[in-house]
């Protein structure tokens, strides 16, 4: 396989980023893509709004990298200096797109309200002479790529969101082009079990590995190991990984909930929508969030009716028909509550599986002592019930995340036939 | 005041933030830091574990900073080669100091079960000769730091938790006794306006400023201006910032939520603790993340009673009493159920004021062609009804959380008496 080794920098645009108000994950999306396509990337960059500075960036960047991509620095305000920066380094033009304008001059107009589009905003419109335009479907300034002096320059919108999506849409396509290797990955994902813990299983596996490659991170208190091969075609490179990725699943066994899935709520839906089984929440110390990462997913109104978030007493019994009794005997912070929650708000909703979460996210230790992380969550089916009472630690955030993602994995648990608490 | 104006740069060392594995946090704290500090930062770099690059990387470092602070590549591993490269560049051998690999023994045979320390370990005890050590509360790596050739050279641990301990606890004193200027800043927080549009009515102002300086930026549909001054005391710069906040509070009037808050939800918080009223709030297209966004806030659990995500026209009825005729006669999405959700769960968790979201998040169309972004917000308290329809763009995500900032916005603007709708 012969392939031309690309040189990649990323050089992130924007004061806000030097004085800590952001934090790059542009820079972190292009190297992930990058690394996907195989493309070595040896330098990030930041700079500020500042044409000198950039300007410098981009002259280092060019005796060191063979492909320059810019993130930041494309909006409609003054500052916004990016493409004339790079065009004049690259002793190139701007040019004004009459179509694009348009564009722009239309996204204001159709507006409800309509917005009065300020004259600054056609500078998004002037983009270097001869450049591929890459639309931006998220918002108004496109980004762009051109080859100059034996370089490819891309410059990518700074909002993280439209970043990401040009990545995708357009710079990946680019990108392709240019490398002939085939780089494929597996996403492997686990819940169960912590990073260290993870790679103590696979050390001996992780260092005899060198194509296919295994780099495990870590999330909101999930583990994903992704699993790279480069070759000449995607067959190959699937050839090479397969054994490798039984290998580790026969390792990990359960605590993987799934390979090249998005998240556990999509796994959780995947597996309601096949066995036509639908699902209500019961909430209180996650005040929400395992509702909002279920209808993070779309069409997830197919097997998810709805939650009661029951923050007060009042509400565990008035919507969700806890006996009163119930929570005075046993504190709201219980094994009982938490199953009597799953019990009504099944029943409240009409719905095959009930969950409910009640437990301490702190700061603050509750009125009857109980500290921070403690949590109960139960989940009861039309023949069982179980609860699991996982000691989470860390802070406010990280209970809540950690208590959501126990309420999906049990229900991931219970429609596999696995042990559930 | 003469202050000397000292240049940093940021340099990241780990081969996991070229290959996307994780994000630069590192340097937005040591960032956010040298910024209150005073400390100008023209250029963050990020390179990987290699000692080359990093020794071009402080080469170039030491023709445009003051002060260079790494992070990371000071740990165990064969790879972690920060000092080494960073003392060769500057001069300097390594000493190797037996206190430190007395702690560092110590730190494996202290472990529970404990460790057996491998030798590697030993090189965290060899530091640039004549350096000051900072200890590492967190982790066997200390940190240090040197003068010389007229540059500031500090060195930090490149996990998180250690990076920002160690800042506050050792880079902070350092750093303060080389700058004798004051920083101090304030947040003007806005929502109801875009960044462009804000920057449009105050850009007269906006070029003028030099100190006290003002930037703006845009997150998930706010907009934020950060207005920051410098002098020789805490006073003077607030002097210089006074004025300036109320030109800008009289320019933009009432779509300033706040000054120095976190978020619209805490400024709903402490609005409704101030006043004494209880909020609940009934969810379809925003699926919980209003309840989420609201009980991230510690002790909001005196104000909120609780939620329902009604996802289904069940829910609506049966949790909600939101007639069934209503919603044939009407559609799901409408200003007429909107406001009935709101009545209903105001009354449900009887509470002062409901909050009633319905619409399209997308990126389906709906069964009754409405389309991704159509939505409807209604707040109803004892004695008045109200109902936004915003006419939301983009995706999925930014429809959702526009939608819960437009409700937070009626709620802060019915609680200081300014027009709801």
């Amino acid at each position: 396989m012969h392939v031309r080794e690309y040189k990649a920098e990323i050089i992130g645009v924007g004061t806000e980023l030097l004085l800590g108000n952001t934090v790059n994950t542009d820079a972190q999306d292009v190297s992930l893509l990058l690394s996907k396509l195989g493309i070595n990337v040896y330098f990030h960059t930041v700079v500020g709004d500042n044409p000198t500075r950039l300007k410098e960036a981009v002259e280092i960047a060019k005796i060191r990298a063979d492909i320059i991509i810019t993130t930041g620095g494309l909006g409609p305000t003054y500052d916004d200096l990016t493409k004339q920066t790079l065009a004049e380094a690259f002793g190139k033009k701007l040019i004004f797109h009459e179509d694009i304008a348009h564009k722009i001059r239309d996204f204001f107009a159709n507006r409800i309200p309509a917005i009065e589009m300020t004259e600054n905003n056609l500078q998004q419109a002037q983009l270097p002479e001869g450049c591929i335009i890459f639309e931006n479907e998220l918002g108004t300034a496109p980004g762009c790529a051109f080859e100059a002096e034996g370089k490819h320059v891309i410059m990518l919108p700074g909002p993280p969101r439209e970043c990401r999506s040009m990545l995708k849409i357009c710079a990946e396509p680019y990108l392709k082009a240019l490398s002939q290797a085939e780089i494929h990955s597996h996403n492997i994902h686990i819940f169960g079990l912590g990073e260290s813990a993870v790679e103590e299983k696979l050390i001996d596996l992780m260092e005899t590995l060198n194509n296919p490659s295994l780099a495990p991170y870590a999330k909101d208190g999930e583990v994903m190991l992704r699993l790279t091969a480069k070759a000449s075609s995607r067959q190959d490179a699937q050839d090479l990984m397969l054994p490798v990725l039984q290998k580790i699943q026969n390792v990990l066994g359960n605590i993987v909930y799934g390979v090249d899935t998005d998240s556990l709520e999509n796994t959780v839906f995947h597996l309601l929508k096949e066995r036509g089984l639908t699902l209500a929440v019961a909430e209180s110390c996650t005040g929400g969030l395992l509702s909002k990462r279920l209808t993070d997913v779309p069409g997830i109104s197919r097997v998810f009716m709805g939650s009661v978030v029951a923050y007060s007493a009042h509400a565990k019994t008035a919507l969700l028909d806890v006996p009163q009794d119930l929570i005075s005997d046993n504190n709201a912070v219980s094994r009982e509550v938490a199953l009597a929650m799953a019990q009504g708000v099944r029943h409240k909703f009409n719905a095959d599986i009930g969950i409910g979460i009640t437990g301490i996210a702190g700061p603050e230790t509750d009125s009857s002592g109980q500290s921070p992380g403690t949590i109960f969550i139960a989940l009861c089916s039309n023949d069982h019930t179980y609860c699991r009472s996982p000691h989470l630690f860390h802070d406010r955030e990280r209970i809540r995340i950690g208590g959501a993602s126990h309420a999906l994995d049990m229900i991931r648990r219970l429609l596999t036939d696995l042990p559930v608490e």
